[in-house]
């Protein structure tokens, strides 16, 4: 059990850095430039919080829901979970010689990437379910765990947790201390979120809600487990978002953030409500900082998104001009 | 919209009612009787929220579990969503006139319940079907509203949310005052229960977790809904409640509480934890002031559950000599 504590140690650690940055600012999301984003937050959140006010929301009700890849952390040139995906590939290959000639595992092992995109959805679930199932759920926490306080990314070569948004960390903390309940609702896993998200976002588990395989109660050896299966039990993209939404909360969030058009019918069924809503898309602009894209890209496609923001109102974040800094200071 | 308000307004005024006998007590508990069950809960918060303590557990972590039929409120003679069911296929049957013809809906408006039952599990789930899908997430919470300020108890003539258990209401403020997070996991429709548990028990909509039908989002002229399927998504009960859980809250609690072999794979998997947990039955035992019932049950079944509460040393509650009272006072 050493190695596991010394996991846990670094990972406080990695919290601690993370969020020091807003923890020396008294002013509300300092890494914010002056842009009508910011100003659209605040107003928001002055409006909904003033009691006595026509658009005064009682604290039960101030949900907000954040989309993950994209919007609270990185996800080019792959979504985190994939690199997740092909690392336990190579760690599990020893223990299955058939993947030296079965595809998709083949091309992973190989590191060709062109093959493994080839495969398209079929071959991402494959992988999925290789990688992610068969063990149980506090197994799988786990291994989560420990990829996280080694892998790194190879283009800014961070620990992937230290590849969140400095100006989302703000405006999480900024929401909670304004009586908001955050929510996380990802198209990733739920079980590969769960294990780090209250230590980078603040976000405790019972507030992530994300795609899942299904599980299945058994004892073994004498202990009750919860096995995870190779099936696919909901994915929650697109229009998934709303129904994962309700399933979890039951109740119509007041804000929502997203980045690409899998996050378009949750902004539109949060923003179609009765009282004050809040809808917000935050739009990959920074080629040099971050990354450049939205219309043509395959990873966090913004299209439809983009024309909807404009029609119906909804801020958008343009992250080379309003954010003054992408990701947290740390020392590496 | 004016018989909504009215409903609101009268729902408000029985929450008041029947947590108003808390109130008026400052000791824990008021409504128990000195007993085991009533030693070992409060023995067991305490030893979980004293700090320094070899069994001491951070706020976050302090997350109870809650059966609700049978637990919280009465379930005899049938379920109260059966109940709610069979007025709803009698509100609905002018709508549809091949009912008079065709089981069970034709048993049910006969008033012959003996025929209802010998259709088994599949006449029920026919009646679930008909009676709760084809309208939105929104409207079905203004029908279960409104069905619960008018329909009766046929034997004791109350309101069914004043079948509700009062020491178990005293239960729920103890724990929450002591820092937990107070869930309720049952059999019954997730989407029956939120709408007036947060007012009834304390406990809102994100905190119930239960069986549900399928949703599926749409765009209803121009605005965003989600539609209730006539489709099974997720049985929570027996070893469902284990994986409801997990799907849900994502980690293990440390306090289950039930009263039918339905909730047996919820308290072996939350009494198995390394750490100190605590697990409850209620028994019913009280044929004057409630139902005597166990091992023989078609409803509430407690046949094994009561054997493995002896082998594990879980808490059994005996309702009649344990409680001073079963229901809240109510001015009716």
């Amino acid at each position: 059990m050493k190695p596991f504590i010394h996991t846990i140690f670094i990972a406080s650690f990695v919290l601690v850095l993370t969020t020091s940055v807003h923890a020396q600012n008294s002013a509300p999301l300092p890494s914010w430039n002056k842009s009508p984003a910011k100003q659209a937050i605040t107003l928001f959140v002055k409006n909904v919080t003033t009691e006595g006010q026509p658009h005064y929301v009682p604290p039960a009700e101030r949900i907000a829901v954040f989309d993950n890849d994209g919007t609270l952390w990185s996800e080019q040139p792959m979504y985190f979970q994939l690199a997740f995906a092909l690392d336990r590939v190579k760690t599990l290959a020893s223990e299955h010689p058939e993947w030296k000639t079965t595809q998709p595992f083949k091309a992973v092992l190989d590191g060709d990437m062109a093959t493994v995109l080839s495969g398209g959805e079929h071959a991402l679930i494959d992988l999925v379910m290789a990688t992610h199932a068969g063990n149980t759920t506090e197994e799988f926490s786990h291994i989560v765990k420990d990829w996280l306080v080694t892998a790194r990314h190879p283009k800014t070569k961070r620990l992937y947790t230290d590849m969140v948004y400095q100006p989302m960390l703000e405006l999480l903390t900024y929401l909670r201390a304004n009586g908001f309940k955050t929510y996380i609702v990802s198209g990733g896993g739920i079980e590969f979120m769960r294990p780090w998200t209250e230590q980078v976002y603040g976000i405790p588990p019972e507030q992530v809600i994300g795609s899942s395989i299904k599980t299945e109660f058994e004892i073994r050896n004498g202990v009750p487990v919860l096995v995870r299966l190779p099936q696919i039990n909901f994915i929650d993209d697109k229009a998934g978002k709303p129904v994962g939404i309700n399933q979890h909360i039951g109740r119509r969030p007041i804000a929502a953030f997203g980045n690409s058009d899998g996050d378009l019918q949750m902004l539109q069924w949060v923003c179609s409500g009765n009282s004050k809503r809040f809808c917000l898309y935050v739009h990959h602009t920074d080629a040099t900082r971050e990354w450049a894209y939205d219309r043509n890209s395959s990873i966090g496609r913004l299209d439809k998104g983009l024309d909807e923001a404009k029609t119906e109102g909804w801020s958008v974040v343009d992250m080379k001009s309003d954010w003054k800094r992408i990701y947290p200071i740390i020392n590496q």
